[in-house]
């Protein structure tokens, strides 16, 4: 119940995001989360894995193990996770003035052609959260395999407030 | 005919963008096709799709449904709507400083290796239009799968006039 | 033995990465290795292949006909790639302020996990050359197929001194 509810009155989004950084979203190797451009203005971030709040990382192919239906709820996921290294690096998320690029891989069957619905999930929270500075341009493509077997990889890079 | 003569003496460059953009590029999730950053000097793209002029993307997977030559033919598609997007963007190519980064994604079976060629299709297009300002750095990668299940994926960085 | 040992005290790193960019690492295509941004202040590099300094690019997929210790041995071999190319742009390492993005592409087969494993390799030897400079924000994503059947490709975006 709780982990499929990202809105659930009881929980604000800024806890939830703490709640993330804090302990469910590590770095799986030889790399940091999020790094800042010399100049202050821009944010790189690493792939980041559908973690939910509550659980497990949503792992399997879309298309085989998961409908596109999951692949979408993952995406939200790694959306969520992206939001919560922004307000760990950040201190708030006003900071950002606009997501300009999202790159989302799919681990998907051969021939699967609905990655943009699936990376949509991603995509939409940026929009719910962020308004008019959470629209980006996006390429969704599909891939044989991704780690630990999870659903999808989402990263971004973020203009932000010097 | 037409859809396979890129460089018709009776078709202008300006038209074929024009055209391209306004009817035939839509964007295929919650994304735009492009964003520049904050100050105005780089632009960042969606991953386009091999729209020609007339007709259908160019759907299917290389090294079975198409060959080589073919998807090239598609990722120079592929580059012209990356282009249609720049002149929407920037009113006159003109404008643009450099192409400084390219990626493409190309659907092909697993062991397929000739990605570079297929990708040149765009570089070389860039090339022919742009020149020195088209040259760029590229990563060509092979996929299992791509939206709309089309034979290639293409995106890219500009640098351009403030 | 020669080609194993990067650190092998009769070579020093210069030398290597000079034989690198001389003689082993043409592009692939229609593109350079490198751009740099118009301020001066941004490097992107193209996807850099598994080219050891002595014998062959490594080839082969991963959980296949590469072991997990050959991928990691071979994004090494990208990673030093990289690193020539960026000591051939800059004239010295020591311009590099820090590589703030990262991403592998690693040739597997179908519900491979172990990308990040196998993509340490770059990242592991950027630590080792650059110290926190070398630190950067990374994805790593599997493929089915990648250029001239290569087990890897890695590109990075890399912050200068201007």
């Amino acid at each position: 119940m709780f982990a499929c509810s990202l809105f659930h009155p009881l929980l604000s989004f800024t806890v939830l995001c703490v709640f993330h950084v804090a302990s469910r979203n590590p770095p799986k190797g030889s790399y940091v989360l999020c790094t800042r451009s010399s100049d202050g203005k821009t944010l790189y971030t690493a792939g980041h894995l559908p973690q939910p709040a509550v659980g497990d990382l949503v792992t399997g192919k879309i298309g085989d193990d998961l409908t596109v239906e999951q692949g979408t709820q993952a995406a939200e996921y790694a959306g969520l996770s992206l939001l919560a290294t922004l307000k760990h690096e950040l201190g708030d998320l006003d900071k950002i003035k606009r997501v300009v690029k999202v790159v989302g891989f799919v681990n998907c069957v051969d021939g699967f052609s609905q990655q943009p619905a699936v990376i949509n999930g991603a995509s939409d929270l940026f929009g719910k959260i962020l308004g008019e500075r959470g629209v980006h341009a996006r390429s969704a493509v599909g891939t044989n395999a991704l780690p630990l077997n999870v659903a999808v990889e989402v990263e971004c890079v973020v203009e932000v407030e010097e």
